[in-house]
């Protein structure tokens, strides 16, 4: 699909996004970022999605113009239209091993850690609603341990999280992980198999662009872009 | 594939397992169906998703058994593994069209209308975790309104809700809407396109299985199950 030009819409602190900046980037696709607030989402952005989520994909060619919304829906279709690498596998049964994976990340962090502790650190500031609630905080970084140690349990068992090869559910981790490290509150030197991993996946060049986040107002720990944190 | 035999871990409240099970008969997929209480999961359940939640699939084949968790992920592999029809599309546009629109219907939909009507007024008697809370019941309520708008627009402009043939999408909105229906909560008279285009759905082989479902205590209103409601 060359002479496709690619623009995503998206937002630094938002998960799914970084799962499709990482999946586009380690299938070396080049494309334009517009940072959108979904929160307050501008006409033109509800124009292209209903929702008024990000991340929306926008694919160019000539004079048609084509939208794909949701992030599995992204990674679904780059999947579809990109050649390799593969960031699904082949096998069926190794394909919904990586997409159950991609969900509880999406789902059961989300709501469980992300929504917790990015939620109340910076959406609340960005989107004025109000102070940090701590007792929410304190949630988020209780049940940030019982994922990594589910992460230590596969990491025991497999190269990357879903098999021998990276997949969308090691970029679904490490976008919800690379945000929760950004607010500093992975204990990471608990949980040194996941640890580990994680500085596997980090040192990815498709990782740099996540990397070098800098939201006005949020200044990450030093270890954030540290490939030897 | 076939000598292998499956089995549904579903709840009959939850819209995702009624998903798939709308898929598995639409595929014509023969198949044992287990209901499962995921918040008092038993420990067989718990081996089989660590996630602890329904829908799972159990494919068994002589000696091997293969364990397919979340809904989508299900769904992906049942289009992978099962001949025509497909419940996608075959191009890569239009099956993210699909996919857009499941998460639509399993993430906004389910946070704006089928966590405040089935969570109120099913899941908290059946967990025993209190008395509706009326301003939730009221608030899902409202924004049905606006979905069902939605499916209107789509409506007037596609055979189905993702184009000309019935897809995942449909199947994602009717197992939503077919919960809501079954609390008695969807104003069909004020959305006529809408109640056309369920009708059609509601009257296809496939959607029997659902028709039939009758939680003890809880008592469906008499057009539920009926194909002229």
């Amino acid at each position: 699909m060359s002479g496709i030009s690619y623009r995503l819409y998206h937002h630094p602190f938002d998960a799914p996004s970084r799962r499709v900046r990482l999946a586009l980037a380690e299938k070396n696709v080049t494309c334009d970022f517009v940072i959108e607030k979904p929160w307050a989402p501008s006409a033109e952005f509800l124009a292209l999605n209903p929702a008024a989520e990000v991340p929306v994909l926008v694919c160019e060619e000539a004079k048609e113009r084509e939208t794909v919304c949701d992030a599995q829906a992204i990674c679904e279709f780059l999947e579809e239209t990109q050649d390799a690498p593969t960031l699904l596998g082949k096998d069926p049964l190794a394909r919904a091993e990586v997409r159950r994976l991609v969900a509880w990340f999406d789902c059961k962090f989300y709501n469980e850690v992300t929504a917790f502790l990015v939620g109340e650190k910076a959406f609340k500031r960005l989107q004025g609603t109000g102070e940090p609630d701590s007792l929410r905080i304190r949630s988020g970084c209780a049940n940030i341990r019982g994922h990594l140690d589910y992460i230590v349990w596969l990491a025991e068992r497999r190269n990357w999280l879903a098999g021998d090869q990276i997949t969308l559910a090691d970029l679904a981790a490490g976008a919800h992980l690379s945000l929760i490290d950004y607010m500093g509150d992975v204990p990471w030197n608990d949980h040194p198999l996941a640890k580990e991993w994680y500085a596997r996946l980090k040192s990815r060049p498709a990782f740099r662009g996540l990397l070098g986040d800098h939201v006005a107002g949020f200044l990450p720990p030093r270890h954030y872009a540290d490939l030897d944190f």
